[in-house]
């Protein structure tokens, strides 16, 4: 499960879907634009009033085929985030912590790279932030583990209201132990039913094998 | 370089080689057997009056042509450290977790798994212990970085005096900063002349990449 490979890629409903954002949704501070063509991304950020943060990930499909709507839109988000292989394939770079720096001279800010079970590396131009995966018995699906841990990102970013190192680094704490539960069990068994309480005490033993 | 693949195993001298430990060294305290035929690291052990801690490492070739040997000596030492891959065909397990646990049912207290450019992994019972790699930007030899880890982990216990948690969680770091130097030049190029203050500003910088 190192490394994710896309057989195929079937656009399917989304060759013609133009996305809609609710007008009460327009004023969102924090914006995730999850992976999908880079030019309806642009579009949903088109709609939106003023948003405090934005991060976007993006995947191999856009990198190869709209290399040049992903740089546009890149220069217009704070946070980047790539797999392994989609950030050296779009950099050229085989070292992460090259492809990182490559990445951030694109236009972000900020330079998340997911390496799946073997955690991530943050990049803030000053910074390096290095964690490992929580360390799972059993990966049953890594389906959607990289939108999971979008998500428990920026759902802390977002609560915290500040987007500080210390912030930053609890972030990626919380994105981890997020995805940790998701590889647990097929689609959204084990995340629909997650609670704050489980995610904090996950947080807090991940903090145990972690720090020193 | 994420997976460590052997093309070949020449053993050359080692087919006759009996190791003599000389009288001064016979009564060491901490001692690593690194990766050789484990009836050699036996005969090694055999000429030592009473280490209190004894790690080895070892390797595919071992596992696959000596495993009775190999699972002997396992029974006799405190730390047993392996690549993943190895952690993974000596106990048939995929998830390093899972392996660690067997590995540790096979007789060592301490499990310590290496995955490269990846981290470590080490398992004691009632805990784990993760860490990623120090991010460096170019690795150019990984030849060695494998026995560095060792010797920074083990040089550290040895000098802690102590084989507590708080003290194998600082040995870890300091396998993993020590490992980051060697990755950094061809052979013994950065590790002969390294200072213990690089290796402790690099742990220092490697405490606020990861500590949280």
């Amino acid at each position: 499960l190192d490394t994710a490979r896309t057989l195929r890629t079937e656009l399917g409903a989304l060759v013609t879907f133009k996305p809609q954002v609710f007008a009460r949704e327009r004023g969102a501070s924090h914006v995730f634009l999850a992976n999908i063509d880079p030019d309806l991304q642009q579009a949903v950020l088109r709609q939106l009033r003023r948003p405090a943060l934005i991060a976007m990930d993006s995947m191999d499909y856009w990198i190869r085929h709209k290399r040049a709507s992903l740089l546009r839109l890149m220069k217009r988000v704070d946070i980047f985030m790539a797999n392994d292989q989609e950030a050296r394939s779009l950099t050229g770079e085989d070292s992460l912590v090259a492809a990182a720096r490559g990445l951030r001279a694109l236009g972000p800010k900020l330079i998340l790279v997911k390496k799946g079970q073997h955690g991530s590396l943050m990049y803030g131009g000053s910074f390096f932030i290095v964690l490992p995966a929580y360390p799972v018995a059993a990966v049953i699906d890594p389906t959607g583990a990289g939108d999971t841990f979008a998500g428990g990102f920026m759902g802390y970013l977002a609560q915290a209201g500040s987007c500080g190192g210390g912030a930053l680094k609890k972030a990626l704490v919380w994105g981890t132990v997020a995805a940790s539960f998701n590889v647990e069990g097929f689609g959204l068994e084990r995340t629909a039913t997650l609670t704050k309480k489980a995610l904090q005490a996950r947080a807090t033993a991940f903090r145990r094998q972690v720090s020193f």
